[in-house]
């Protein structure tokens, strides 16, 4: 079905790219074979690695590759969960890694035009720099702009401040035909025709490959606390979130994680969570114009959570205990990774979580299995890992993962339908990517996924853009 | 083409929707040819008007229309100005009208479940007596909410709240072959595959028919206050406004208005704006979660301003006196509309306002047309108001529209040319609908209309939803 790279495509891709910038060499191009899930799968290798360093480049190498029928698989950061930049099918990984410029920060739009292959990192850097602020953070600094916006990723501030799709304004997108397009603007208002950007924006690679972004910044919020909330059970914990959001006020984030998590992690850093009290802990961060509205918002929520069976109120007050219990959550995974087989991602509607959570600890028990879980309890977003690990005495125990393969298969699949069953969908942040479909029509409705084939079809009609991923 | 509607097909109807809710005399079925656009197209007329009154009517009515390939034009609650329901190939308009149930308020995910026939007025009472608040306010409180969602209509305070985009979270949509598919939810974040929500919004029926939407509400600013800020001409007026976003203060709204059109509405309404002073005047409303917040934004505001060539400023602290301020600003078009040919509603980056005004005034003077303008100065969202009046002595004067026509058409054509150039679009709020279609290419990449196209051709391939609008 699909064409392979010769001599002649060789030297075409060297002539458009340069030739320092077309990858071949076996150990060489396994490096962009696949991303942070920890489960790879084996065997996948692209025939030939290209970087180019401007939109023309990208322009025609997705001429080329039409003209030869070569799957094309973008790459930014390789930092996904699903594999959403593995290429299944040989062929060419795109990478945008030389792009990577930060091209302009118009204030008086308060917008930054920026190239696909920025890191997150650089980019929050250059905007803090000339004194603006980018709310969402998805994790992984180094996550690319291009990967970020194919995946919408999202992060634990989504509940006040959104996901990477409500600041991505305007786009720079190469087509499977090699002909660029540049939807949106540096707009606040559009209802001019179909909103391409949107999508565009999650679509994982799959109709066009994005190389430039207007991403909108703010003025940065000044003040910020942090607070740690022990609780007994999930239930408990979880019940107090629409509480606080009932009294009218919105923090920044919102995260729940289980003492087994944060002790183990804890460990991994060697760093101090605030208190080992209960079994589930939340995480509130609150940010306002000034101490004042803060120290209000910290005392209400307080009162709220303390008439409602939390064990005890932590606020990180000093950057520098802020920055502790940061550190801890977002460390969460790396802590665990190891003996990790999957991190789901599932996003259910916020009034569902307790119901899901309690559906998590059913399964575990089912099971056998030990299913920690975190996340981001303001949005919905449910990150359980599937574990070849138990654990006892506040040890991870590894287990031989054959036993488990078959029982691990069931409780995923269990926890997706689950999830859909409340209104949910398989991936809140992640994105279906590779390791994801099979599941896709687990959690989707058929005549959904039926008419995104359809503007597959008609975006890219000889499949060249990422095959195999989402569908 | 198209199939024409016979008596064994009305029948069909009549059994479907029932014979009370089939209209086919001329004089009941002209009431839903057309919009409020002013200038109408004479001569559409649909042959029957349908009103469902649930989803499972509307997916027979579909199955019906595809089988005879009948042209479906889906309205809502007529209030659109861009004649996206006016149905220029005869066959069913769709009226939504008694799918207009507020079904229900979830407070745990603080989200609202509503059929596309309820108003926006009967749905701000509704959310506000359970104490919750919709920002959005895209103006006519008889707009119907599948309206307002196909055309992304925008209103005052999108500067700080967005658009109608921002607070559709899910839809019930029923495709051209009568399937019924349910994209989002209650969810804040899902990146599992491709966004269909965000593309059915502002699709202006030709994708499909919305019948029902998950809307994100929220809890009440406590606090608003009005400022009104004349100053002498629309630079000075206009570069102030990147100044109070610099500062960080981000206003509910930013609006300004020409002292002409001003008075006019002033005495249509016979009520007072707060000053004559200057030319073009800012309307500013901020809100807060305490008066102290209040006092100082608008303390900073009226700081900035005056710094920078405000000749006044007026606050409107009373709910009174803010009344009679909004009632004026909204009421603009009402009181200049006998003599509007048509209304504009380009939209631009903040930072072109200024210069696009420029080119409205050099416009009008070239051709010594009268072009009064107001807008959103935070969001530029610029009106234009082709008028067939002279403005003189603070009345307007009727002119013979024949003897400006050429003039008027080439004034609108250089609007929209010099909106494009500055990378702006032709529709902001309003939609492309009928009436601007053919000036879309004017502002509008080719290949961006030819994706749409092929989108439309692959979600609609007998061409029966909304047919002629968009493109």
């Amino acid at each position: 079905m699909y064409g392979k790279i010769n001599e002649e495509i060789l030297s075409q891709l060297k002539s458009i790219a340069g030739a320092n910038n077309v990858i071949t060499s076996p150990e060489e191009v396994c490096v962009y074979a696949n991303d942070e899930y920890v489960c790879r799968q084996e065997g996948c290798q692209p025939e030939a690695v290209v970087r180019p360093g401007k939109v023309e480049e990208v322009s025609a190498i997705l001429k080329l590759a039409s003209e030869h029928r070569l799957p094309v698989t973008p790459r930014g950061g390789g930092t996904g969960l699903a594999g959403g930049c593995v290429p299944i099918y040989g062929g060419v990984v795109l990478s945008l890694q030389r792009m990577n410029r930060f091209l302009e920060l118009d204030r008086k739009n308060q917008v930054a035009v920026v190239e696909a292959g920025l890191t997150l990192g650089e980019f929050i850097q250059q905007v803090e720099k000339q004194g603006f602020y980018f709310p969402p953070h998805p994790g992984d600094e180094g996550a690319m702009f291009g990967g970020m916006i194919a995946t919408n990723a999202g992060g634990s501030r989504a509940v006040k401040y959104g996901v990477i799709r409500n600041y991505i304004k305007g786009l720079e997108v190469v087509l499977a035909d090699g002909q660029v397009i540049h939807p949106g603007g540096k707009l606040i208002k559009n209802s001019s025709g179909y909103n391409l950007v949107n999508l565009f924006i999650g679509s994982e690679g799959t109709l066009g490959v994005i190389t430039r972004a207007i991403v909108q910044v703010m003025s940065r919020p000044t003040f910020l606390r942090t607070m740690v909330i022990p609780f007994n059970g999930i239930e408990q914990a979880i019940d107090n979130v629409p509480l606080i959001f009932d009294r009218g006020i919105l923090p920044m984030a919102v995260e729940f994680a289980g003492l087994d998590v944060l002790r183990l992690t804890e460990e991994h850093l060697h760093l101090n969570w605030p208190t080992h009290s209960g079994d589930m802990h939340l995480m509130i961060i609150v940010d306002a114009g000034s101490e004042d509205d803060l120290g209000k918002m910290t005392d209400e929520i307080a009162d709220i959570v303390l008439e409602n069976g939390a064990l005890d109120v932590f606020v990180a007050d000093t950057t520098a205990k802020q920055d502790e219990v940061l550190k801890i959550r977002s460390e969460i995974y790396e802590a665990i990774k190891k003996e990790t087989i999957d991190i789901l991602d599932t996003s259910v509607p916020r009034s569902e979580i307790a119901g899901h959570v309690r559906k998590i600890h059913e399964v575990a028990q089912k099971y056998g299995l030990w299913l920690p879980v975190f996340g981001h309890a303001g949005d919905g977003n449910v990150h359980t890992h599937l574990m070849k690990a138990k654990y006892e005495d506040g040890r991870m125990v590894p287990i031989n993962v054959d036993e488990i393969k078959d029982k691990l298969e069931m409780a995923r699949q269990e926890l997706f339908q689950d999830a859909a069953r409340r209104g949910g969908v398989i991936s809140g942040e992640h994105g279906i990517g590779l390791y994801k479909k099979n599941y896709f029509p687990l959690t989707m409705e058929a005549g959904q996924i039926e008419l995104m084939k359809k503007i597959k079809q008609a975006a890219d009609p000889l499949g060249i853009l990422n095959p195999g991923k989402i569908f």
